[in-house]
């Protein structure tokens, strides 16, 4: 099933995609359940929003790939690392992202992101899933000459429109089948798929829900295939997840 | 005027310290303004909770003070940094501290810290000020190891309980004359002013919503001045500022 949030004369709405309309839900189904109103949108009518505001995390886990199978076959056990990204960083498909006027080179990175559903805690890597509301697609946006400066990436992952999420939430994607192209104005970037991370996605919440508590809408993005590409005023970037959609967003200069 | 939010007869509200009573009030004075419902409760009888809980950010100045008069006086300026703290990471007066398994050096630092009052983006140093709706006491808890280990302090100041907050908002604090004292089992650990500070708090204001959009509930911890110290099971921790009151809390393992 996939899930939209939604703008349609000027009110928010959540719904489920069913071909090109949108059944309309009484309320977030994450805490209301799947409720219909009766009413059916075009998609075509409405415009997408992020499809999950986090009321606390965006997680991003960090150096998560392999940069190849050599590399894969001699590598020992690490843990996950990750990075946290503020909820004002969000935005949703056809969102600008905003370069900002302190930094000389943005980069982008699509990313497969899950989205929790309940308050987890110290969830055991064979119940992780279960923490699972679904699936999106986001853009981790970063100003990498800042990270360089400060030495970190608190305020060179931070800003707004640097997390751009959606178009929909897949409660039933398979993250094993990954498959993730990014473009910039349709010259591809990126590829990648699942077979070079390095933790499963039940080991990445599992730990994360180890450091802190994960609340329902907390998102993680679970790290980006590939190298990251500088974006300039005027592109447009595209991460698309088969299965998922195409998560599509201008860029423009502050 | 010092605002506290407390749990009463298993309800939680907003008062105005008077003495030693709490003028109840209608709703949260950041949004609700300054309503009495007209009922004082005994502040023995109240639990105090968590002045502000964030809806968005935490954030952390790093390096914000000089080690010394020398070191302050053969300084060039430099930028403000920032690390984020999730807002699980927030607890209350009284509450206690837990070490997480995964560490075995955590340590303490008492600062002074600011609540955010309203929406508040690329603001001018000569505005910054007008965004604070009041000061309060933090303890910024950090497991040293891990964040030594994971080259960051992501998941080291992340833990549930690593952000104690309080006793108190107050509205009028003059943090030109900040006196902090830390003591852990009543010997003291920490002592500061203001005078060593970088940066001044509209400075640091200013910088931080340059970098994203401040709201309201939004917390600034401003910095420690001296150094952290390591707690264990069992040991108590006081922050004071004088003006605000005293933020204490007990250490507990996991």
């Amino acid at each position: 099933m996939k899930i939209a949030r939604f703008s349609h004369d000027g009110l928010i709405s959540f719904g489920i995609i069913d071909d090109d309309e949108l059944v309309v839900l009484k309320g977030d189904p994450m805490f209301a359940g799947y409720d219909p109103t009766g009413e059916r949108i075009a998609l075509r009518e409405a415009k997408l929003l992020a499809p999950v505001i986090p009321r606390s995390k965006v997680v991003g886990m960090a150096w998560s790939y392999f940069a190849s199978r050599d590399e894969q076959a001699a590598a020992r056990p690490v843990e996950p690392r990750f990075f946290l990204k503020p909820n004002t960083s969000v935005v949703g498909p056809g969102d600008s992202i905003v370069l900002p006027a302190q930094s000389a080179d943005v980069r982008v990175e699509g990313e497969l992101a899950l989205v929790i559903g309940k308050i987890t805690k110290n969830v055991s890597v064979e119940d992780a899933e279960d923490a699972i509301f679904g699936y999106t697609i986001a853009n981790d946006v970063t100003a990498v000459d800042l990270r360089e400066r400060d030495g970190g990436p608190a305020r060179a992952k931070s800003f707004d429109s640097f997390c751009p999420l959606g178009p929909v939430i897949d409660t039933e994607f398979d993250w094993t089948g990954l498959s993730l192209h990014g473009r910039i104005n349709d010259r591809p970037f990126q590829s990648g798929d699942a077979a070079l991370l390095k933790h499963t996605i039940a080991e990445m919440v599992s730990f994360v829900s180890g450091s802190f508590t994960l609340l329902p809408g907390d998102v993680i993005l679970i790290g980006a295939p590939g190298t990251a590409a500088t974006v300039v005023d005027g592109d447009t970037v595209q991460i698309e997840i088969a299965g998922i959609g195409v998560l599509s967003n201008p860029v423009r200069r502050a």
